[in-house]
């Protein structure tokens, strides 16, 4: 465990001036589509005094077609040896290459930081994924929960190097997760409070580079990714059920042994079966249909910012 | 007004055989398709005293594809014109034609009535859209709406012969319309809620056949489309704004001169200006954008079911 001062992290923070906002990363999630075309139009929105802040859609024929991707899920083609596959040629894998061109490579990127804003149609409020246990992310984290309580922080299974996410070509920054939102709507409340967490970024940065630390709590509540849970399927791979109305919408809840989880078409429930407590994530989220997914299960965990491990990457 | 006793009705009743229904006109609205699926497997579901259900998955192809359809909406193929003009050949056209010779045609339906399940992303509940105004169709919605309150009556602007929609094979049924639900994804509850609807139109088509009558309040509340309502958006037709969100989800709500209708980009609130007090429906509906369509514009009607007229189609 090292200890991370808020002396050490300004000395890391003067390596912050590059941050990159993404969005359309998947073409039918309009939040953050709209905001950058937003940013595009009132460039004057992100001017920073220490931060050169750039703009970013990611997926433009997705974005034309209003569907998630062409070819493939362009948030899972950034893994190292798939950028540097020259035998992936599928309209993803090329955009890919390029934005990794544009903001990586992951060993030293052009990006110090880079905010990815997605939208989800489960659940999850204002989830916040860091693209690393970083404690300049955690310390970010814990300031943007202190604006609104839907923001909850989410540790993902794999970071930085070994992710095959866009925001894994730098390790400071995170994916915005806003829901519940359909694909292929804009939802203005949420459109707001998306724009306000990027205002919030951009301001906790800027005072960072200046030696000024906004208040953040001294602990931070995060869910860690433990595994996934696909829906009950017949031989051959049909549904055979769907999310339990009672956990229909409940992310972040707690679950336990027995309570439902799954309403089989004939009217059977399917309860959670586990020793331990966990806290479903990503609940009945529409794309996540065809990766085998009903939700994700977390188990909640408090971090001290006074001891935030650097090294756990 | 041509006033419609039971009797009358009952004599109609009695071309009541032949019941279709229909899931997947739209391929990525799962409600219709999971339930049509559940009557294909357990047929005994559907079996009633004096009636001949069928199913049928509408868009096999868009189903397949997770998408609402592969060149063109297949709920807008139905037109007469377009039924017989062998220029039309998308995939959606095509299969118009042959779902029209198998339940058509409209001058002389196989189908006695058809049941078309649908889902939306606006907040519609349990919203049943009627074939025709023909009287069996409202007492029949009549009869549902004392199941739930959230069955709501929604009258188009065209019927039959004119309607490009499916349901315009036969004068006799619905859409159903379910929702909040995002595109691709099952809700259980809303599965559950449009079995019961379907299981209880059944009965009443086969209470009706015996020469019973299920119960139906006096009166109906019916909420006739007026006019649809777009997105402000600039010269080269990108949104300038999005649904207000006091507006947001709330259809089948009265909304007045001067309430907020859309909130542009740039934070200034858009109103609704009209003399007249509208209920607005399919609030922001995904499907709808490439209509040019925020949100439909209903007035609310009282329906006497002692005089309903059957000849006002």
């Amino acid at each position: 465990m090292s200890y991370v001062s808020e002396e050490n992290l300004c000395i890391m923070a003067d390596l912050i001036r590059r941050v990159v906002i993404v969005g359309g990363t998947h073409g039918n999630e309009l939040t953050g589509i709209y905001l950058v075309k937003k940013f595009q139009k009132f460039p004057h929105l992100l001017h920073r005094k220490s931060l050169e802040c750039f703009t970013l859609l990611a997926n433009p024929e997705a974005i034309a077609a209003n569907r998630r991707y062409i070819d493939r899920d362009l948030n899972r083609c950034f893994a190292n040896e798939d950028l540097v596959n020259p035998a992936l040629t599928s309209y993803e894998d090329k955009r890919a290459k390029q934005i990794a061109a544009q903001l990586g490579p992951k060993s030293q990127p052009k990006a110090d930081v880079i905010i990815d804003l997605h939208s989800t149609t489960a659940n999850m409020g204002l989830t916040i994924l860091p693209s690393s246990k970083h404690p300049l992310n955690l310390r970010l984290a814990a300031y943007l929960s202190t604006l609104s309580p839907l923001v909850r922080v989410c540790y993902g299974v794999q970071f930085n190097q070994d992710a095959p996410v866009l925001r894994s070509l730098s390790p400071l920054g995170c994916t915005l997760e806003v829901g519940a939102i359909a694909q292929g709507v804009l939802n203005a409340d949420y459109l707001q409070q998306t724009e306000l967490l990027v205002h919030a970024i951009l301001d906790y940065l800027d005072a960072l580079n200046q030696g000024k630390f906004l208040p953040v709590p001294s602990s931070l509540s995060v869910y860690q990714i433990i595994s996934s849970v696909d829906y009950p399927r017949d031989s051959s791979g049909e549904l055979q059920a769907a999310v339990h109305p009672q956990l229909q919408s409940k992310d972040y809840k707690p679950l336990s042994d027995g309570e439902p989880m799954f309403l089989k078409f004939t009217g059977e429930s399917i309860p959670y079966q586990g020793e331990d407590i966990v806290y479903p994530v990503f609940i009945n989220e529409a794309a996540y249909y065809e990766k085998k997914i009903a939700m994700i299960l977390t188990c909640q965990q408090q971090l001290s910012l006074e001891t935030v491990d650097a090294g756990d990457d």
